[in-house]
């Protein structure tokens, strides 16, 4: 077994009750400034804790994030409050947006470089700044990921900033800080997390220690999923996604996502679909376009989710995709770009701009070229 | 699910070749001085890399660990050591004695403080110097827990320091490492591996987010186990081993071990019985002390190693009870303490001895008193 680097928060605590667990560890620490970037549904929910940390004299900065897609710009503005403010520790509290920012904001409070120089792989030099990350849905897996991604507004583009201090040094996942999360974010965010799975699973460099990590978290989400859909207080359901969903993250340093993610970024650049519901709606049809590259592999997702064996392991594979397929649709994600805003005549340009995310691309169990990017836009009208 | 917290190297680095990724990663991160303390049978081996090391100007003190059980005064021996050459990284490179000594002076190098006030758990306060364990042996799965065992030569105990602090910053599992590994070592220790694993899944405390890794690092050592034993070249087996044994490992931080351990101690310390070994010969016969407590936990530890399965869960658990007896059985290990030079008359003194470590004994699934313990050795003559 080739070896493989994971790099992972040191501090890893999960379950029901983390927040609380972080309020106390907080607490205990004793930092003199935090920053805290908060998801604005949350704000409400936390505020006991955040009330206890604030009486205990540690100096507190409320930042409330509001739903949207990162941008360079938000980023800009942020950073001047964090560096004004100059906290010993930067807490992100929400979902994918929010994460990513705080890890870019904690790399960034001490270096006087523009974001733009650090746009790739392995550029950031250091980070100071000490960085917690608190998901509330459960998707992206930015909370153990050494990825953040910003939609450039000039270009339109999603840059990605990937580096071994985008790590978080702690994360608490505690699913009971999903039970709010509206069901079709809910949706969205957990198909985001199984794409993680299944292009880490099915990954040109894939490894068998990943592949432990990324079956496991198949199996949690494709199980699990439509429960948490369907009843967003089933706290089961809940914890087995946010579990996979960790599992996923966990995917993204050593091994990485592929052509969904690809393809997914044009949509999310020029036209601001969010990105878990990009990545559901390109999943099935990238899945389509790679089964061939390994149909033992597509055959072991499907027996994960508990799609229906066939006579021969290419049948079990179509049957895994048919049941994902079938779950994206109960999960009412469109399978049609258009109700999504895009227009036909742009895929040509959304396929360029997919090509361009090549560090993606060559992680594509099949070689896929602009023609092969266009046809799948294409299917999905 | 209640909340559990995982405290793991930032960096793990697992497969063939993570020893050259050591070296490559310590040129590039340049430290002034890096103390490496290295087993004694490594120390060839290592060289050409180590040689890299000197070439590039770092300044490294090489520091060479006989066989044996780490005691207080060979600690007290390094540390002088240590403090005199002030590194700014400690790594360790061996079995669990080395690797134990070497977190232990990475947190002490900068106190000024006693070493016996921090036995017990949570005591350290902190740790500046950086902390890289390689492990050599698959089995203790030191190189990602926060614990360190030493023994204490005036009173003849193990006594443990268990600390966040104590998690190394980054490990390097390199199977090839293990392919030198004496047979009876490699059973020893990974039965060791495979104690760890089974002891925080049939735990008191367990928690399922632990029960996957454990169940793991059970299936691939039961699966591989006797394969390493009996040829130490099978790469394959030697790789399963140790991944397993890191499962075995990250379980001892959240969960830890129960009774073999607790029992295992004094023979440890009063006989110098290597701590595999005792291990190895205790935990058949605990396993028949606690089946009761859940039969069907140890229902699943027998069909992860492969057991046939029974016409009942208790059936089952009873198969793999056997199987686990006839692995032992075909590493040679012995079943009989007298043959490791223990007297039946000091039963007594070794149960109240083993009664002492209540850190570990109230783990286990099932109450232990002192005449159950006595019972536990007595059966082993």
């Amino acid at each position: 077994m080739r070896a493989i680097q994971l790099l992972q928060p040191s501090k890893l605590v999960f379950g029901s009750g983390s927040w609380e667990l972080f309020v106390e560890d907080t607490l205990q620490a004793a930092p003199k400034k935090v920053y805290l970037l908060i998801a604005e549904p949350l704000t409400k929910a936390l505020k006991p804790g955040i009330d206890r940390l604030k009486a205990s004299g540690i100096r507190l900065r409320l930042s409330v994030y509001e739903a949207g897609e990162p941008t360079f710009g938000l980023y800009q503005q942020y950073l001047r409050e964090v560096k004004s403010f100059q906290p010993q520790v930067i807490v992100g509290i929400g979902g994918g947006s929010v994460l990513d920012l705080a890890k870019i904001l904690a790399a960034m409070q001490d270096s006087t470089s523009e974001l733009s120089e650090f746009i790739g792989i392995n550029l950031l030099e250091s980070r100071k700044t000490a960085l917690i990350c608190i998901p509330t849905t459960a998707g992206t897996g930015s909370e153990v990921s050494p990825n953040a991604i910003l939609l450039d507004e000039e270009t339109m583009e999603k840059k990605g900033v990937i580096s071994p201090y985008l790590v978080p040094d702690a994360t608490y996942i505690d699913p009971d800080l999903t039970l709010g999360l509206p069901a079709k974010i809910t949706a969205e965010t957990g198909i985001d997390a199984l794409s993680h799975c299944i292009e880490a699973y099915t990954n040109k460099f894939s490894h068998p220690l990943i592949d432990d990590y990324a079956l496991r978290g198949i199996s949690l989400i494709g199980q699990n999923l439509l429960r948490a859909y369907t009843d967003g207080s089933d706290i089961e359901a809940r914890t087995a996604v946010a579990l996979g969903s960790m599992y996923g993250g966990l995917c993204l340093g050593p091994v990485n996502t592929a052509a969904v993610h690809a393809l997914s970024y044009p949509l999310g650049g020029k036209y601001h679909v969010p990105h878990g519901l990009a990545n559901a709606v390109l999943l099935p049809e990238v899945m389509a376009y790679n089964l061939s590259s390994d149909v033992s592999k597509h055959e072991q997702i499907a027996l994960a989710i508990g799609a229906k064996k066939g006579n021969s392991p290419e049948e079990t594979a179509k049957n895994g995709l048919e049941k994902i397929k079938e779950m994206v649709r109960l999960c009412n994600i469109p399978q049609d770009l258009s109700h999504l805003g895009v227009e036909k005549e742009d895929v040509t340009e959304l396929a360029t701009m997919a090509m361009r995310v090549s560090r993606l691309l060559k992680n594509n169990p099949k070689e896929m070229t602009l023609e092969d990017a266009e046809q799948i836009y294409y299917s999905l009208f």
